[in-house]
């Protein structure tokens, strides 16, 4: 008997409508997409990212790329024509998880930028160890989340869960504003560059790739900031402040506090997390727990705060449909520390090899 | 009859000193070393980066690869001592050119970057395709000037000539702010970890690549900070105000502003020059000039500025003592340019292939 393959939809297949596809088409799915421009959905046919043209009524998942703007509307339309849960891929959550309120919808954002655009730059490995954050809310089902945080995770990405809001506020600080702030240091050194020709010709290695992603295409920055305005203007005005503190030191000649900024900021990079690695060695943990709304969401958000990767996930009913069972898949290095965490929260956990 | 080896002294035989030791003696010179650490000019010796320990008073080039605080001292201490013509290799010039002030000293900064410390780091090719700039001042003789052109030409740099406070300016811009500000956006990213475990693994490529440089050793800086203080608080200020109005556009949600900041930072980021590559084909012009202080300083700038780089330069003294000929070597696709250029200004040229 032949197992019948899986269906996704894709709403959006550019960049990363199209490098979704690749992915789900890489483990036998069946892909079926549309997109706003023709062309763009004939050269994803073409290029293997989809293998028909339309919307499948008989999707389980539907995963929405398309401009930050249409998000809301669009994920509205796919719930009601079709029975799939619905996921985008948008950079800013808390207006979009705001704007849909389904149990049927989950906000998600894969951290992989690219400075090549369009269908022609989709790769099935794009979100191979790449973070992809899912923000479920409270109206969120749990089938639903557990069924997208596998899927995502089933493409190779290191999924983290955290609330909307919270989720702004660090794109933000770790997204928007360097890419604002590399947008302005690179038209700073292009103006003074018409003064002295040789200011670019001296923007060696640590200028270019402090300015690296101002080179992506700006289309849709102005998107981004007015969705995310808030928590923009908030780290700008930090920012400003801090760098009006740093003008001081230089001022007054204080070495020891840009010694300490420097020193401080150094071991800060050192330590920036490295991409998580396929694991070669998992385990499954069977977490006991109440059949209600935010305990799958609880037990994700733990594992992103003990930055613990979880390769798999899915859901389990008991029979009496009061409580539930959950079942992930970690890696074994770090279960016995997601496991006592769990414990210590009042879950029950049973941990076995995968092998 | 055995060539007798051109001889080099270099004073500080760390990352920089020590790949300018590799690099002469990979084209045959002797390289006589001294260092404050006995360990680091053992170690330099070990490693092949210089022949012998000491002061060489037949040195005919002397690189001073000191911290930035004792570079015009010691200078002065090798300008007494031997008879070499002397260079330094200090991210800041102004002060130790104002500092020097002797005909045989040409300020010196290669633009080469590594956050790897120390002699261990030392590579011969450190300096092939880097931004190596020079500023000559009024009071250098120009045979001094071209010697120290030839010889970092020599190592594979693209030399670039330029006035010391300019220099100044400009590095404040693409190298020091920049610097500063990636240390900021990396102290503020990890003061706002502590209150949410997962901002630094969402700290996606674009922030990696645009604190990479935060990762260098903080000891230099608060150095660098204080002899280019005019300079960075210049240049800070603007990026402060700068981002003011990115503020401004974003709380007022104005994405026109938006769009053109961002779009003029992608062309200049995408116009970036790359590398100088090694020319294939090359020739050689003959600039006839006056016998006087600034000719071929004038010269170099003007290449500078036509972003012609010079690959070797040599002066030869016609007998008559009032006029001289530079002999400079550039790639042939821009000699036509530089040559017209140096006519216009009125400057005697011939040129002849090299083969």
């Amino acid at each position: 008997m032949t197992e019948r393959a899986r269906r996704a939809q894709i709403v959006g297949t550019g960049l990363i409508g199209g490098s979704v596809g690749l992915a789900l088409r890489g483990h036998g799915w069946h892909v079926t997409g549309t997109d706003q421009s023709d062309a763009t959905l004939q050269r994803a046919l073409e290029l293997g990212a989809i293998d028909s043209i339309g919307v499948d009524e008989a999707a389980e998942i539907c995963f929405l790329a398309v401009p930050p703007g249409v998000i809301a509307e669009v994920a509205r339309e796919m719930l009601a024509t079709t029975k799939a849960v619905v996921t985008d891929v948008g950079s800013v959550k808390g207006a979009v998880v705001e704007g849909v309120d389904n149990p049927r919808f989950v906000g998600g954002h894969p951290m992989a930028g690219s400075e090549q655009d369009g269908v022609d730059g989709s790769r099935a490995d794009m979100f191979a160890g790449v973070v992809w954050v899912l923000t479920p809310s409270a109206a969120t089902d749990p089938e639903a989340h557990a069924l997208v945080h596998s899927v995502v995770a089933s493409m190779g990405s290191d999924v983290v869960t955290l609330d909307a809001v919270v989720h702004d506020r660090i794109v933000a600080m770790v997204s928007h504003v360097p890419h604002l702030t590399a947008a302005t240091l690179m038209d700073m050194a292009a103006g003074r560059a018409a003064e002295h020709g040789a200011v670019l010709r001296l923007a060696a290695g640590g200028f270019r790739d402090m300015t690296r992603i101002a080179a992506g295409h700006p289309g849709i920055w102005p998107d981004i900031c007015a969705e995310n305005r808030v928590a923009i203007v908030d780290v700008l005005d930090d920012l400003i402040t801090a760098l009006g503190t740093v003008r001081e030191s230089v001022a007054d000649g204080d070495g020891a506090s840009l010694a300490a900024l420097l020193g401080a900021a150094r071991s800060a990079r050192l330590n920036l997390p490295v991409t998580v690695g396929a694991a070669d060695a998992m385990c499954e943990l069977r977490v006991t727990v109440a059949d209600e709304p935010g305990q799958l969401a609880a037990v994700t958000a733990l594992a992103t705060d003990l930055d613990v990767n979880i390769y798999d996930i899915e859901i389990a009913h008991s029979v009496e449909g009061a409580r539930g069972v959950l079942i992930i898949v970690v890696g074994v290095d770090r279960s016995n520390e997601l496991t006592a965490a769990l414990i210590e929260r009042g879950f029950g956990v049973s941990i076995r090899a995968l092998t």
